[in-house]
């Protein structure tokens, strides 16, 4: 059976499924691309508020090498398996301005930390197992997955999961900051839906707006993204949403915003 | 009763209070202006070697909501207000270059968020709670705000905090990185003397040195800020207190530094 | 007896040992410019995959104090130890492309953890202790150093031990996300082993091509780095270790790297 990228819209929220049967949801080539198409359609649909991402079992367990002979061995064809397939994919998470959620457990090797490190908050089961050992594969990271990788789990930790092949657990990598929650592996999908719940009644607009702020204070220097930021930062004064809000909390009401 | 900021000066050390009666401290409009003021005298006083920020039982619960129908709703008077009250203060304290030390207790919400960010040392009482719970009145967080709270709480709790309105506890705000030292509630007081008293006996004019290098290194590109600062962070060869140091620790005796 | 620092090279392993015996090897300007030739003959060396930076009970409890009076108090000759001797110890462990594994027990402050800042992954006894209370000493931390201190030790440990002089325990650092792991005094060298044994049997230049990159991303605007990267990221694709390791795991076998 090959793998595949579902989504699945119910409501206000997308729920992404990462799966292939037999390999721990492993991404193949087609995979990555049907993940960009998934989140490309996502930041199209002004009715959603959230995403979550996950898969059965597993997270997600790295590349699918069984692939890779096909087309690593040549510069012209690895390049662009690196620069359109995978950046194709973790590019248009990054860009989507719906907050999304990571539903980790199992194994999230590789490919997982990275898929993992475009998403908003990070759930996991205390099962889940963390690391990137393509150094047992005979490869670098590549430099936009490794700046990602880099930033969100930290210097620290990319080292050693680059440099030994280390695997973490999920305790180690809560406390190491990669993590926002670990719960144990029954209460993965109730911890999961608190959160999604509470998300559910903020603003969405203010979140589209508060994920284009970090994107763009992540990627470029902090002075000058700021900068450029305030020319389009309080054009939402006078939305509904805003209005909604503050008038809500003055007559002690909860807000009630439009998706 | 409206809100004030209050400076205390006690020989070399500076007391700043945050007090906003039956508001748990928020931040007045006034408010920030007085912080600016505070900071800006704060900085001109070359006796200092230490300032410290806290309020009564709560540190600052935020922005004071009941002023926000007054100009939140057009986009100039919000932009004056972010970028001239809040940021202001905000400024001006970034812009001290006395070491600073948040002492925090109770509600630490929003503004209070933003104004521990920008002390050097954050110890907190077991009964702090930390969030920035703003997309339920339907905004986001200004640029330079966003900047400043992604940088110190770290770019995983500004995103759960601002797109779940996660409401956190003194614990995980230490297992995170934010807070330098978390005690039992009746033990705030003297852990933050205990700090205060190691940081009178330390060289006054290195500690500026070393923030106007922490400032310099947190804004710009890390290699152009070593090369401007290396123009001038040598001058301090010749000091007093520089031989002082050497020379007390060369004869075995605590050094005595002016401030 | 004054200090040394040595190189000792076993097969693939290089093992460099920080002694002054008497003074917790502080390091003098005879054993900063010691450091960067051992780093440079390392970086010359393609038979080598793992470095260990160590000393015999104490890693390195920082600068050689007795010195100073000599140099310290001229701008000229302060700034060419900082910028020449530190740094060109520092900035040679920085350029180097062979992992660095720091072995770290008892003192581990000042220049010791300037030292342990450039090298990738930090394993600590449980006896071992962090600070940099120079300001005791009455000077401020030189410029690159308090930017390599500030990234790899983190914003708010970096003023805590610059502001306010103090000393942390190992667990208190691995929390705060500076050590990978933390053991028991005994059993310090069998931690380092097994990490240098899992280290052994990896990919050379993939190592070396992942530290190549995380240097870029560390040192410059990460959009910058990562399309400069991309140039040569992709060479690696026909080398021998790449086929070696994608092929030896289709055919379930151990891989085999030459180094």
């Amino acid at each position: 059976m090959s793998g595949k990228v579902w989504l699945a819209v119910d409501g206000s929220l997308a729920r992404v499924t990462i799966e292939h049967p037999g390999k721990h949801n492993a991404m193949s080539r087609a995979m990555w691309r049907e993940l960009r198409a998934v989140f490309e359609q996502i930041q199209r649909d002004d009715a959603l508020t959230a995403v979550v991402v996950g898969g059965q079992q597993h997270f997600c367990a790295g590349g699918d090498i069984s692939e890779y002979a096909a087309f690593r061995f040549k510069e012209a064809s690895l390049r662009d398996f690196h620069e359109n397939d995978v950046w194709g994919g973790l590019g248009a998470m990054l860009a989507c301005d719906v907050p999304i959620v990571a539903r980790i457990d199992g194994n999230c090797m590789g490919a997982g930390v990275e898929i993992a490190s475009c998403c908003d908050i990070r759930i996991a089961s205390d099962r889940a197992r963390f690391g990137a050992p393509i150094a047992k594969l005979g490869f670098p990271m590549a430099p936009r997955e490794a700046a990602l990788v880099m930033r969100v789990v930290g210097e620290l930790t990319a080292r050693e999961m680059l440099l030994s092949a280390a695997v973490l657990d999920a305790g180690e990598m809560k406390q190491r900051g990669f993590l926002n929650q670990v719960v144990g592996g029954d209460l993965l999908e109730s911890a999961v839906h608190a959160c999604l719940d509470r998300m559910r009644t903020l603003a969405p607009r203010a979140a589209r707006l508060n994920k284009q702020a970090f994107r763009a204070l992540a990627l470029a220097d902090i002075e000058h993204a700021a900068t450029d930021l305030i020319a389009f930062a309080y054009h939402y004064a006078d939305s509904a949403e805003h209005r909604e809000g503050v008038t809500a909390f003055t007559e002690k009401r909860p807000p009630r915003f439009a998706p």
